[in-house]
């Protein structure tokens, strides 16, 4: 009977490993369709890159760093490329949860980083800057002693990539265009149903992501995760749709897609922890606050996100994991307990993010050494697709000149156009 | 060994949940790819909004006027906010559900219906008008005790959407530019890559609609209920490119993908009652008579939906509850036995248009006090995108700009040919 | 406890079917993708229609001739129509493996195979020619009896399909402008993001074809498997975006998705029988000759494959399985083994190859009798989707027009150039 469970287990793992594996298409869905189509095959490449650097580095080093025998609650010291290491399943569901934590900076620091930096910060994120805090959380590390709360990774998957996102996409500067003197200037997605496609997919990942994190079928425990993971994510849809009605006097098509995303970084620590009601309010107050830390970072700030990778996985992220200390039915404030367990997650998050910021730091300045952070300005502004690769990811030209055969297209048009100027130029 | 079985159940509904969530994704494609460009940010904001408000308000109200203890076979009266309820997968499966049934109506009044009116159509859906007919069918209520089959909800789920479809694109009128005069005008869907692929999504999802609701992982049950998915799917593909091939001398390719999902939807209600080669015939049977359906909807009757969401979940689900009366193994009229299912099943049918068509009636009256069902002509002129949300799913500019730095580009060829005339204009 | 088990392991192939029948919504988007807006309606339906009629003929005839008693181990004779097979489960898992097989060929004949003639070697390839091969390797038939191993079908159903394409690809002749003279012409794809997003399903889709290969939930076996599915894709991303850096001096976006292809069919063959650093250099090496591969095919030898179907499927898929040769951990020749699993890997492969090529020529020359086997070229260069289908896939006039009502925009300078045109032509 331990076999058939142990079966189940498995099973319930290796579907976790699969969704959370195709939240990358999802970012790059997401990512693709909020930036400018000149810049897309370059965001695709970056994207799938990501995943299989990540992969293949969280198995030769990640996984030891982060499950290995512990050092001083910091690191863990054994198990490279799975040496000695027997829960194989466990190591997938874990190696696309890395690649998940590196994949969030590509968002921020889109349209201008240079993809070999880019690279060099994406193995150093899923080698060592992740590992450390997935140990310190997961790994049995010092916060897992001091009995820090998150569940699936609102801090250790999401807070962490958006730390090193806000770093790189700061140290890097915003896009050109982006800042005119005083004026903040929008740069429109190119594609809509593209993101709206991400959000989807991500949001059907973050099922696995959630749900997989309880890593074994218990039937008392997965379907309030579940559950939670629904109305969190739907509150934090309706609560952007409706605040941006209110507050811009239209529902914002972008914020409100990232709402669903605010509301399930939101609830991503506590899915296990709080009631349905909990992660109602989670999710609503995520949407919000994510909506105004946006506008925030956009227009006082001044760190240009193109996707909004950092108010999504970075405040919403925060906010989840203190929400625990509110929302935590076992001693949260609002369920009778004292403020140990806020206290708690503050003290995570503040880690979390000083070993963040400063290890993205370090990392980007010695990849400054090696290679230019940035592309250059002409190459921005020919755009990263034919800059790094040659190519460009639409061949509109094509779809223009249609496939009707009809005379009464754009193309025809304007040749025809072109051709009878000529001849009454000639003429 | 009960303990293991209800781990691999729960996983069994969880993987279900999962894939009928994923639906939504479909849903929003399928209604992206078949509508215009500037309406698409509107018609993905509808999507995202239904599943959201539908969790939330089924979790709140719908659940427990759906399965709470009966009135009269009428209603459920318990559960609200799951107070009491134990069975939370159950739940998580029936909300994605019962978002499903709201998100049809988008389909059929897109490119036009007011998104304040739409979303108070979609509170009284999920809240009221769906978990009535699921009471009635699946929550133990009147149809239920005749004897009423409906396995996954070619009648509850689909019908019900679809009536409340027909009733508001019914009642807003056809789009501008639809008919003039006698003629009837083709608006063609501006994206059938986004189409095709939405329709994929919902059949991959349907193996969880109609396989999870056998609410339990039986090995004897389920892979017949999932081989009939896939064969009345398949038939339904081959019979409407076959049948526009001999009746429009072309295999049609929105019909085609319509032809899909209306074998789908006729094979909802018997998934688990016919033979393999009963569902072949339903899935045939289907495709073509949605593709009537579609013909007679738009020339004669003269109700204009966008997406054909009326015949393919309309007449195609009514088609498939009724096919139970034939095909049903277990006493349809082709295995011996005599009308009495093909006569409950019709008593289900009209009772479930009747209520359906009432209630929207009703709603679409009231919320036509508070707010109008329909945008103005001028906002329906410029698209919905930017009527609604200030915005637009696409910036085509850039991408006629090109990735390549090419110079010989439209947009360069198109200020050059300005240029030119400005300047032989001067001259 | 065997029930138990045995709804688990139902549960297990059934995910596993689910994820390969998604594969099919994979192959459409990157054939999509891959190929020009004025055929993309029609490698749409010629997916769309593989599958449906893949689906409906194994059902027929095919799993019949693939594993029913066999007759000299040559092929199957019973349980057509499913008649006396009991397993529903396996035979909906091997339908969608038979679609998966035929639908490779689309990519390579895309932009110019006549729909009919497309269908009916469809026909064919889910009929016989694939059934054939499965019953020899997979059926016990003559190849499992000298001890070929192809765990998931790197030869049954990736090199059956490439060969197929192949012959199929050559005998049709490149598409019009791919060959003027000495001059070999790319012709980009029309939507990368589109391409991206398939090659994510498609390696999703992968964790279902070769972990549902396992036919159970084998908590020892399926982890490795899945383990070894994503570290031979990622190797194969990296390997041919290394490569194609320094070959080409940049990272190439098509060819590095599909070298994640490349890596999933080479590991296909051996997933359960490699070590992770196995599955790693099966990836790298099967990115690096599909990279070869594409550059002699469509430059030497000259048959154009828009989608680079045969290298991937072809090539990776004969590189994965004499790979089992070295890498096998019981017997391969890096393991201390002798050269005896290479001989018999090779004599697999050669059989294949044999028998496909012979077969899919033999159907193409009856085919021709009934059919063109290609559009005229007046057809091809209108597109496809007018010329089959009467219709076009996108409707960019609209999407030009714009959703935002500003009057800067494409079409309407455009028409003002024309108007101001005119009425400078009149004065």
């Amino acid at each position: 009977m331990e076999a058939v469970q142990s079966s189940v287990d498995m099973l319930w793992i290796m579907l976790g490993a699969m969704l959370v594996f195709f939240m990358h298409a999802g970012f790059a869905m997401v990512e693709t369709g909020f930036t400018r189509s000149k810049n897309t095959l370059n965001i695709l490449m970056k994207n799938m890159i990501t995943i299989s650097l990540g992969s293949i580095l969280y198995f030769i080093v990640g996984y030891a760093l982060m499950f290995g025998p512990s050092s001083f609650g910091l690191i863990g010291t054994e198990g490279f490329a799975l040496s000695g290491v027997t829960d194989i399943g466990f190591f997938v569901f874990q190696a696309v949860f890395a690649a998940t934590c590196a994949t969030i900076i590509s968002g921020a620091v889109a349209e201008r980083m240079h993809l070999t930096a880019y690279i060099l910060l994406t193995v150093a994120m899923t080698a060592i800057i992740y590992p450390v805090v997935g140990h310190w959380v997961w790994g049995g590390g010092w916060l897992a002693e001091i009995g820090f709360i998150d569940f699936a990774g609102s801090t250790v998957v999401h807070l962490t990539g958006a730390v090193a996102a806000f770093i790189a996409a700061w140290k890097i500067g915003p896009r050109l265009g982006k800042y005119s003197g005083k004026t903040v200037n929008t740069i429109p997605g190119h594609s809509l149903p593209l993101g709206a496609l991400g959000v989807f997919i991500l949001w059907l990942g973050w099922f696995g992501f959630n749900g997989g994190s309880t890593l074994a079928a218990d039937p008392a425990l997965v379907p309030p995760v579940i559950a939670n993971t629904l109305l969190a994510a739907s509150a934090g849809v309706l609560a952007t749709a409706g605040y941006t009605r209110l507050r811009y006097g239209r529902i914002d098509g972008t914020l409100t897609m990232n709402g669903a995303l605010a509301g399930l970084v939101g609830i991503t620590a506590g899915a296990a922890n709080v009631s349905f009601l909990g992660a109602i309010l989670i999710g609503l107050i995520a949407g919000i606050i994510m909506t105004e830390a946006v506008h925030l970072l956009d227009t006082k700030i001044r760190v240009d996100d193109p996707v909004g990778a950092v108010s999504v996985h970075g405040i919403a992220g925060v906010w989840g994991t203190l929400a625990l200390g509110f929302f935590d039915v076992n001693g949260g404030l609002l369920y009778g307990g004292g403020a140990e367990i806020l206290g708690i997650q503050a003290v995570g998050v503040l880690a979390v993010i000083a070993w963040a910021s400063l290890s993205t730091g370090a990392v980007l300045l010695l990849v400054s050494v090696v290679t230019p952070l940035r592309v250059t300005a002409e190459e921005e502004e020919t755009g990263l697709d034919f800059a790094e690769h040659g190519s460009q990811a639409y061949s509109m030209q094509d779809v223009l000149r249609g496939s009707s055969g009809r005379t009464d297209n754009f193309a025809d048009r304007l040749n025809q156009l072109g051709e009878e100027r000529s001849a009454s130029g000639k003429a």
